[in-house]
């Protein structure tokens, strides 16, 4: 059995993760709501050093001021009683019709102004309850037909809305950086920036991108036929993991918001070895140290026990997964398996120092293709180490 | 019926296309290899107006100096003689198994300097066939399994490789762009740089990425579950359209290399559209005018006439959609469409002239919510007047 | 422009298709609801000739049996003034969360009880509305887990479900067909009989399955990675296709519930083909006569305007593919074509007359292998003539 | 660590597994070729139990009868005095370009005619070779375009000769029986019978589907996105699981054939807890008791030493998720879950013994809604159950 998770494994969660009460497109609510405080209060309960929220998780759509504040208040002190962090804010673009054609790239510029006042207002929000990274999920900016948008014109609006929102967060002096959350499609026929990559490219055209970085979710990824770990491994490279969200899913389908795990279980296994034990060969790089915030949602099949029983399993097997990952790396005959496989070798520069490109070509290292044709690279017998360590 | 192409259209071909000889995974040659410039005088006797290769494509691996002098010479007299520009070489490093682990990124620093050498003197080969990009696809630079790879120092030797690369070409004073060519999967299990947005993200670490942009693969995309379209627009956005490879694939399977138009014929209209005609509502957004490349197989059912007739049916398509964009964009009736649709209103900044994120917030726009969210935005009007104009 | 449909095209429409209101996983309603019989009356204007219904499209899920005749009696009278046939009627077992692990193969004998019977009662009630086919999708007959069933189970109840209601239907002497509408997943995992290969199964299986054959939907079959019209030409092989649902979707994501055509393009040309003008070869092979049913969503984006765009698409684009494919099969550079490819010689038997297994490998016919080896398919060329005739 | 597998645990391997030689698309060969013999030693010495192959495998295409016999004599020896079985035999219709359009349903008539020689052929040498099971893999049956097959001719003539096959097998008094092996798409666009699914529905309409039956790959079905335990059960269900292809593949791409359980690991656990330990609450349904057979291909980066570590990696997996898969039903909180899930409750038929549909629909049984509609199922906790046996 699996130790019990503290506030050290910085643990979070959605209020929205155990709040979906199992709306799905061909069905209805098979849960009640609570209130945003009954989630925070067993969330702590079973372990969770964070909570993070959309703005109309916790007050509905078009709520007047004062019942924002009153509701914001009690969660709040609710969190605060409860030992919780409010790591990480966010705003609902697109729940409400209103926004159907998105917030920051609608078509309907009074829309855009709307919408890009409703995120800022939402900043204030989050650096009112102390969170460190505000989300920004833009499930509505995308198309269906190839004729719906002037493209130019979306990455302009795209690019001109965030760099408002980071400009925002600079002038207030709010100690907050935004990160963006890509996803290929759903509920839109075509996202834009459907992967981390796209957002990572847009992030280096931005004037104030320095504060905007990516919060990648498992799934996410995965619907564009992509490898997290590897995604993880290059936004790290561009020092731009600012959040991630863990979840589940399995393959090309819907987004599923499994449990962590319970999807593609090998692919999380490295999630969490690179989370937890960081590059292998090199120790110097960039590492993660953020909240684990888990984007998951409770099968529709499952009532309220369920429902917490589902939010333990996140947090569960990431610790399981953890171990295992532990013993995988200190495990010697992995290292050795690791040497034949040339892993520690590719930390070393392809040039030697000071060597340039006309060296290079000029050069004469003694070099047998056929020898090194004939190299066997081990990768199937360090796999499978991976695998008699997680399973044997 | 469509008019012949001539050498305006800018159509190039790579010689790997026409000459391949149907080798699969599952098959042998179904026909017989060319020389080299049987493919260029029947490419250019189509209407073609460029030639593309792979080093290897026109000498065997290994070849000696001589060789490969005497070969080139004869390919580059044969390309002047039918008035054909060589516009793009490459080189390639996934074909022999000495790169089963890749070229920039093998785990075997001995393949690395190999490998990079290689490329370095396909670089001079480019400028010395007076091509204006030099393409590099990294089809090896990848893996099967997560626990192959130290991912950081992975990224660290793609970035020094390409800069390695693209400060030769300056050093060198060539004339020459690099066009990266991502792509998710196959040959390996998942390739770094998977899409172009991850590739742009690289990019803009790069010392010299100002000289380094895309040559973005229809299929390749498609790979990745993506819009092909709204890629080549971000990618436009952030200047580094460089190259395009044009092609068709259907859906999530290996990789086709289908005809163009013969996968996904409707993106295939947009993206023509996009090409001959621009954002509709940013007429000083970024344009490409590069070649239309194709980088396609001709079926392996197929022998030298259907090879023909497959090289033929690429441009025929491009020119028939091209037909067809063009009166898209004429109708009055679509203009009217797209103004209903907002997409000129896109093109309008989201702030006012000097307006701020604070003005903003400050600001009491009158906005009627309700009224807004019943929008009808006419996108499937419009895209129905795409249909129509396609197929009506 | 394309000519109006006319009620001898035979296009009916689900009344969830034009009265969906928008909700969808990550939204709320963008449109209002409409009584029924404004959708019938509307749809009837536009040319339709027929409409189907779930029971919960026309009365609420728990209606009293008094409101059950009132709101029906009136659809029904609305239906035959308009002069549209209702031609189909399926049960709702998957909205109300006692669905929420199916209907037939529940985990809860009490929930398999409660659903077979509601199924049984609209099956009295499609033939009361003189309907010809009963669809049954069973959209939450599946698992997210593999863990959450026995499979073996599932099957067993799935035969015995579909079994009752065949058996019901023959003993009340209904003119009445089964329908089953496959899908791979959504809104579960893994639904059962995800394709129209594992319905057609599961129908071999059954005692009644002489009045049990398939509903195929286009996007369905997509989103299993399939190809629709080869999934058709084998429905009608076993003489299975009973009904069909076209739609489009764009590739392996969420169920879109696109427009016919605004998906994948090339492959709903073929799919008119053959049900316009039926198997090229094989002029004695059944053909499809049934009604062509729109199973789609209007976009989100649309309000009511887009709603009634949205359905003459549907009708439009049918009517256009059709146009084109006849003339693609009139041409005569197309049946050359066609014989040069060996479509024709397909529908010869493989063995002569009166030959045996036996004979065939006693016999020794001239076979040049290397000259068969060579054989130009004409494959690429044939093709590119649909395309001309589509695009050109 | 996992005990050494013996020939009770009936593992075979195809001579084609170990004896790929890494020629993908994109590579040329990275290992040599051995003797047939030396790859059925080696894999004797493994631990493997038995042995499969198809004809060329083991003498070249066109070889002569002397060849033929010498060849398969010295093997089939070799085989024997090994201990091994030869369990299977399969011919290739696939790799030489004369079977380009297909073996059974090419265009050709001739091609048909030879192509059905070869099968027939191939079924004398299994019997000889005292075989159990012939599998027939129709790579090349099939299309890249919709327009290149007469569909109900390819039909007709994949039944006649797939009877014609069974009838010979019959008609000779062979102890065979025939598993067709469906797949989606590569090495044509899109293959006939896709899916298990497909395959089963024709086989219900053959002459001889008696002794036809199935033998599922996992990465087949995984590449039309569907779960392969779920077939594998609709195939127990239906009596025609003959024989199984064990294997990896991570998503919709290519197709893979990594290392059993180096793909998608948690279905691969349900997998063998369904060979292992049957349906949990059918105890009298069908069982596989064949052979468990891989079929995958050690990566191309490994030289011979990671091709014997590879085949090793199979049978290692499989043992240790047998392990894992026993304890896991063998766990009392793990059968109390099953039992708060209603696995068992599925078994019972939804109605009683003597009921009728008419009795159903008379029926008063009480029954809650509204409560049924709040089961917790439970579906997550014992998921998880599995995850903790699986990794804990």
């Amino acid at each position: 059995m699996t130790r019990q998770p503290t506030k050290e494994d910085k643990f979070s969660f959605g209020l929205w993760t155990v709040g979906w009460t199992g709306i799905d497109p061909f069905g209805s609510a098979s849960r009640p709501a609570l209130d945003p405080w009954e989630y925070s209060d067993k969330l702590a309960e079973l372990g969770a050093w964070g909570i993070t929220f959309h703005d109309n998780d916790v007050f509905p759509f078009g709520s007047s001021d004062e019942d924002k504040t009153r509701i914001v208040t009690r969660l709040k002190d609710a969190a605060d009683q409860a030992g919780l962090v409010i790591e990480m804010v966010t705003t609902n673009t697109f729940t409400h019709p209103v926004f159907k054609d998105g917030g920051l790239t609608s078509n309907d510029r009074g829309v855009r102004r709307y919408g890009l006042r409703k995120v800022l207002q939402a900043v204030d929000l989050a650096a009112e309850m102390g969170a460190s990274t505000f989300v920004m999920w833009g499930g509505r900016e995308g198309a269906e037909y190839d004729s719906s948008k002037d493209l130019h014109a979306a990455m302009a609006r795209y690019k001109e809305g965030l760099d408002t929102v980071a400009g925002y967060i600079k002038s207030q002096g709010y100690d907050l950086r935004i990160g963006l959350e890509p996803k290929p499609n759903e509920p839109r026929g075509d996202i834009f920036l459907p992967t981390l990559g796209h957002a990572m490219a847009l992030i280096a055209d931005l004037e104030h991108g320095d504060i905007v970085g990516l919060n990648p979710e498992v799934g996410h990824e995965q619907m564009a036929n992509l490898n997290y770990t590897h995604g993880l491994a290059q936004a790290l490279f561009s020092g731009k993991l600012f959040h991630i969200d863990l979840n589940g899913q399995s393959g090309l389908k819907y987004d599923q918001d499994l449990v962590f795990g319970h999807g593609n279980l090998l692919s999380a296994f490295f999630t969490v070895d690179l989370l937890e034990n960081g590059f292998a060969a090199s120790p110097d790089a960039p590492r993660y140290t953020g909240p684990k915030h888990f984007d998951y949602k409770p099968s529709r099949t499952e009532y309220m026990d369920g429902v917490w029983e589902s939010a333990k399993a996140n947090m569960a097997t990431y610790l399981m997964l953890a171990d295992k990952a532990r013993a995988f790396r200190q495990d010697s005959r992995v290292q050795e398996a690791m040497t034949y496989s040339g892993i520690f070798e590719l930390a070393e520069p392809t040039l030697a120092a000071g060597e340039t490109a006309a060296d290079l070509l000029k050069g004469t290292d003694e070099f047998d293709v056929d020898k090194a044709a004939q190299r066997d690279y081990g990768f199937v017998k360090l796999h499978q180490l991976a695998i008699e360590h997680l399973i044997g």
